[in-house]
């Protein structure tokens, strides 16, 4: 790095140095930088050498100006940073995000949201033209960012069904999501396959279309599960814990349990061990996710529905590209590609 | 939100449209988006109602060629996404950042490091005029990251002391850090100070300050330490798990360990469990960092170095703001506070 050269303090080498330093005019610079279209391969050499020897960086924001593009995408998830850096599922997610834009050389930024006074801030950012696109997730029915985000008039792909209100109505609103209802249909089929008579269910948030979704799984086959079997969780562990607590109360008599996702799963397990109930022979335990830092660690290890996450995030990723490259050939005509569903499968583990 | 302007598709309001709402000229508005000063209050009222009506968003691409200011700072982990989400020293460290960030009304913008491949696009973004600065952490001493940054010509504040050559030399480069050798030397006292005579240590990666730092602290108490005494870590559990395996290979006699951060500790208790050694009746452990989710977790309780992580986080943020104003009052002037050194604290759980 030392050999680097150093550009004096305060002085960014400007384009016009490039250009003297190279013997070529501003505008032929300008080309080679933005991709040396038109420009003999001689003179591309010329100006390549001397941007390096100058440390040239080329300045962003006036070229967002003219073409429009910077390179990097905005990955928002709609939730606290504790549970940003604590649930194992946005890991995945932007796992998969970050490994699909590296390969389209795009560079990731990552947001998140701690409350409600952070969005006209992050508006301003997304209007601000600093990305090219935003790619959401873990949004909320009464989330404002999906309005922040047409606002700001930046492409976007949401994780997850859209289920805020006129979602669906007039502008498609492109986004991955996995077969929510159909994997906790398959849950519930094998939990009753087992011979398990008395299935409950802990539930995701309200307002999360993933949880609403897993929710009628769970009732499209068990339309007549009677009363107390179904739990309120929050998709952290902690609640898992507590709605296991509930339904021991209300129906002690439970011999299986459906959870909205893997961690609640884990809460669950905890607290049938504390209450000396084992799993499977006592109550059977399925999850949803797959998230195998949770599901192959627990004890016993989980059955759950397996989403692929990572996948669905490099999905995300190329639905978002397809919407950038065809804005590119026909500005404005906001071609909106369709939304995909992916598959989901049923694991099984030792817990049912 | 339904009551909101749904802005034309393709057409994002102009300043112009503001101004003909408004009934006032272009630059009118133009200062008052900016922040409003030398306008009459009257004429202020109305151009933000026409703001509001029309869903008009500055375009700061626009306006940082200007004020070169875009409310945006960039926090970059030199780590990649694996350790980012898995560590809970950089959600520590991230929380403050975050907090003190919004405290400025400025929007954090997370990025990290999957490898070498990553900086030249780092550095694209960092030059392009996206953000205002940038806090880096966990830099190792031959990274490339302090040279991108300086080329970009963004200001930045370093979380750990500089190691990489050079660094200290010329330009001062503004960092947080904690007294890492006062530190280590108090946790080998305190193990000398329970009667404990075979102290090992298990080290951190041999290219981060901090690791280095703390080695020297163990290093001054003990002098003589005897051979074998000493293994060597990433800062990873695993690590820690291998490098205590290692340690009660060469030298099965030992009675104390001080290990260079909290999450080798909870690896090589691990393994003292496992062959059957009590802590702290057989092996007494010091950690470093004070992570309370792993210290209070660990079984027994740890004993660690408590540095304040969420505070050298705002801390950063402190600093970087204090660049950013003085550049602004006199551009160029290149004010560079002073770097930052908290104090450690031991705190006794039960691991020794």
């Amino acid at each position: 790095m030392s050999s680097m050269p150093e550009p004096a303090h305060g002085s960014r080498p400007t384009l016009e140095a490039v250009a003297a330093r190279a013997g070529v005019s501003r505008a032929t610079v300008s080309r080679v930088v933005n991709g040396g279209a038109g420009v003999r391969q001689a003179l591309v050499e010329k100006v390549r050498e001397a941007v390096e020897e100058l440390g040239y960086v080329p300045n962003h924001a006036a070229r967002t100006l003219v073409t429009r593009r910077n390179g990097a995408v905005a990955v928002i998830i709609a939730e606290p940073e504790f549970r940003v850096f604590s649930d194992p599922f946005f890991e995945q997610q932007v796992r998969g995000i970050s490994r699909e834009l590296t390969a389209h050389d795009t560079q990731l930024v990552l947001l998140w949201v701690e409350g409600p006074g952070d969005y006209e801030r992050i508006g301003r950012y997304l209007g601000g033209g600093h990305v090219d696109g935003a790619l959401a997730f873990s949004v909320h029915n009464d989330d404002e960012l999906p309005s922040i985000i047409r606002r700001a008039q930046v492409p976007a792909v949401f994780g997850g069904r859209p289920g805020w209100p006129g979602a669906t109505a007039g502008l498609a609103v492109p986004y991955v999501d996995c077969d929510n209802r159909g994997g906790a249909r398959e849950a519930v089929r094998h939990l009753l396959s087992l011979g398990r008579e008395r299935v409950a269910h802990i539930a995701g948030p309200h307002d999360q279309t993933s949880a609403m979704d897993r929710l009628d799984g769970y009732r499209d086959v068990l339309l007549d599960a009677g009363p107390g079997l179904i739990a309120q969780g929050d998709f952290t562990e902690e609640s898992g814990a507590r709605a296991m607590a509930e339904l021991l109360e209300q129906r002690p008599d439970l011999d299986a349990v459906f959870t909205a996702n893997d961690l609640m799963a884990s809460g669950a397990l905890r607290v049938l061990r504390e209450r000396g109930l084992r799993v499977p022979e006592d109550v059977a335990l399925v999850g949803f996710d797959d998230m195998t830092s949770i599901a192959e660690a627990t004890d016993p290890p989980l059955t759950t529905v397996r989403q692929d996450i990572e996948g669905m995030g490099r999905l995300m990723v190329r639905l978002l590209m397809r919407v950038l490259n065809a804005d590119e050939a026909e500005p404005g005509a906001g071609s909106t590609p369709g939304s995909v569903i992916t598959p989901t499968e049923l694991v099984r583990r030792a817990s049912a």
